[in-house]
């Protein structure tokens, strides 16, 4: 009673309709606060009713969140390397099928790795105890989910070895990963959350998006690079990408960039990654700097690890961490290795939390410590490979130069980044995924459109020429210059 | 101005304070409805500001959902592991050590293994392509991340044998997974939304909660069951769950329990895997069966696997979800090699998609299609790990049983359920816990105490015996009788 008595005094006297909603609004409000912090907090990205709803007549259905796995994948990537897989190319049995330029993947230094699994295999992975008995343990049984140490020595002279020597990794800051897929998304969930957002310098490789979205629900802002600047991100256009999320209210919590560049192959400079730190730095953000193709370096110019810079740097390098594999640079694919890099202790809990999901088993974990640890072979191994690729990529971009069409600059990669904008019909959009087609169907070559990566320039193409034999490559000049023709038909 | 006139004259008349309040409050709630509408929702499971705030100041953070991966975990299960791993026993170095019974790994018919690997290891690995010339390419590249076509042909004929041939497995309903815990964790994502929740009959091993809650977002009711009864689960009590957790808002989409159980190791009969479907489809929800112990069965009770039940079944079979791995049958954990089956077309689209973080490596694969397709080897194997598997439970629980020791009545599985309440010093979760303790550090035993397991009955724990040799089990009896003696202290 005495509560109410001051709110009618006011409303009967002057402002009382004013102050006389306000309080009682205030206690309304006050009360809604206090019952939806009682109640339980909605599921994320769920529009099913949340009593369960038997049903005996409709078919029992997955969770909403899952419902988007069940479609096909629609980027021009995939579509491409499924097209591709139809009529796959042989130089002996389908000598008119397509030929798979799509996937990063190399066999230029196979020869070498035969040799050396012939040499090894077994011994790596069956250690003899006694008298010609061999230790089935040591490959049968549980290891730590996180990788064997001696496996992280070896990752981490590895890596220091193709970044030049010029960077130490410290095996404990280290978690061994079944491949760059799962180490992104472990990032991804670790360092950034459900609804956030994380800035990509585009053309992107298109496989993060999957990666990230299939599971954390996180967004990935593309940030526009153009081929003017050769494709190479500022600060001030990561500025910007920051602010405007801002204004439509998503935090961004990280930057990822792959260096080498995946697709274009460029290869940032020191400058660069220590301008994209300091404005980690200032924004208090993460770094994930996915360095993958660190290794397949051709060109003339430097390649610098992230790590490196966070290392000579005054900044806070606990917001870096690198992400590594065998898969290019080793050729080793269908090995599933790779690694996380972290200077954040914590992140490096979680992750060796999480790699119960994506861990790496143990006798291929056994292979690659003798594989990584034969130092002799590795150096054998990386100049071969870097000499292929060298001659390789000479061979391929001749050969489109010939044909008058340009590639942009770059230094590493398993590929190049072709402007075919000369060969479009119209410049859109649709012009370039009518080439991609005229490509797949005419030439019967499967390159990955800059849609597929986010390329804001229409007619740019993804070429990976690493799986090409040499002989190969003037039948690929040969093919594509049917296009350069004016049609007969 | 005439929209304030109606209140105010209200305001002056009868019951001015509550109709004057109520309509301006009315406005003022729906002004925020609209508001709230307008911004994007709020990120699940995150305290933290949704504005990027810079600071240099603070170190830059994790998400808040990696945060508690950042902790250690509390579970006995893994406090007795690590404790273990301190101090482990060695008959020849290190006699007083702790004697590991809380991994649920087998090394009784590593003879077998080591002959098939020393013998068969490098041609499964490494085809000749020409004379003498190894085909690198069949392990070093790309695969299909849902496994090799082959291997899901060798997994179902496997699968099938181990369950008495009385069950087809068809190969198109499988995908490899690098082990049980990602298995888990995808059907889990897959089936369940965040915020929703699973049934599990308990005591229910430790290892779902960390495989669930990781990531997924989704709860596990624990499902009591009692000695009794010896811990066989009801439907009266998964219906009694179901409607609690209706009750408080919390839908439940699925259940999930492993078979032969994990911790008692008993078979679930046909009778209540029928039921159990029934219940399922009444209340239109998903059945996750765990089945990683199906070939690990050493007494006279048949097993069932919930595939044979669904195919007999006039159920809706869709809703059945199997998962199976090497692990345990096999004793080969250290190849994280397992599958999930699943009768409902959608869950093997989304698995395939979210398999490409948990790939089984090429290697691994050739040499499991090598092992699985030598179906001789196979026979004598699984002939051989069923006899001494019954040979070492009988061993173990005969100790036991002369110690004044029961066991829950088992059926399966590496391990068995014990019941030490005799030992308590209270019958309570402390005087479990105190035990527990005293396993530990007087009697030198890491056995898993049934609180891991969600228990409700104190004084039950978890005992696996097929990493012992025969020749430790008086010993490990002796280091339990010193706790049935009378203090001398």
């Amino acid at each position: 009673m005495r509560l109410i008595v001051p709110l009618r005094g006011v409303v009967q006297g002057r402002g009382g309709l004013f102050v006389g909603s306000l309080i009682p609004c205030c206690i309304f409000y006050c009360l809604q606060l206090y019952l939806k912090r009682r109640s339980p907090p909605p599921p994320p990205d769920s529009d099913s009713p949340r009593t369960s709803s038997p049903s005996t007549a409709s078919p029992v259905g997955l969770s909403p969140r899952a419902v988007p796995l069940t479609e096909p994948l629609v980027s021009q990537y995939y579509i491409g390397l499924e097209r591709a897989k139809t009529d796959p190319y042989d130089r002996i049995s389908n000598k008119d099928g397509i030929i798979q330029l799509g996937l990063a993947e190399s066999t230029m230094c196979f020869d070498l790795l035969t040799r050396w699994m012939s040499d090894n295999l077994m011994d790596s992975l069956m250690m003899k105890i006694n008298e010609g008995e061999f230790d089935i343990r040591r490959i049968a049984m549980y290891q730590p989910f996180e990788g064997l140490w001696e496996l992280k020595v070896a990752f981490a002279d590895f890596m220091s070895r193709i970044m030049g020597g010029n960077v130490y990794f410290d095996p404990s800051n280290m978690v061994i990963i079944a491949g760059g897929n799962p180490a992104i998304e472990v990032l991804a969930f670790s360092l950034v959350d459900h609804g956030n957002a994380i800035l990509v310098p585009s053309p992107y490789y298109s496989g993060f998006d999957r990666d990230i979205k299939f599971r954390t629900g996180v967004e990935l802002i593309p940030v526009h690079t153009r081929s003017s600047e050769n494709f190479t991100v500022t600060v001030s256009a990561l500025e910007q990408a920051l602010n405007e999320a801002s204004k439509r209210g998503r935090k961004v919590s990280a930057i990822l960039f792959s260096n080498p560049s995946n697709p274009v192959g460029n290869i940032m400079s020191r400058e660069t990654l220590h301008d994209i730190l300091k404005f980690a730095q200032e924004k208090n953000i993460h770094i994930i700097s996915d360095e993958i193709f660190a290794g397949s370096v051709y060109g003339d110019k430097e390649f610098v690890s992230m790590a490196e810079v966070a290392n000579s740097s005054e900044c806070d390098k606990s917001r870096v961490h690198i992400i590594y594999g065998l898969s290019k640079d080793f050729s080793l694919p269908g090995f599933r290795a790779a690694v996380i890099y972290s200077f954040h202790q914590d992140v490096v809990s979680a992750a060796k939390k999480l790699v119960r999901f994506s861990s790496v088993p143990v006798p291929v974990q056994r292979i690659l410590v003798s594989l990584l640890s034969d130092t002799r072979f590795v150096e054998e191994y990386l100049a071969a490979h870097r000499e292929r690729i060298r001659d390789k990529h000479v061979r391929f971009v001749d050969g489109l130069k010939r044909l008058g069409i340009p590639c942009a600059e770059s230094g590493g990669g398993l590929y190049c980044w072709v402007d075919m904008s000369g060969l479009l019909t119209s410049y859109s959009e649709k012009g370039e995924l009518d080439l991609f087609e005229r490509l797949l169907s005419v030439a019967k070559i499967n390159a990955t459109p800059g849609t597929a990566f986010y390329c804001v320039e229409p007619g740019w193409f993804r070429c990976c020429f690493t799986a090409l034999a040499d002989e190969d490559i003037p039948m690929v000049m040969g093919r594509i210059k049917k296009l350069t023709e004016p049609s007969r038909s």
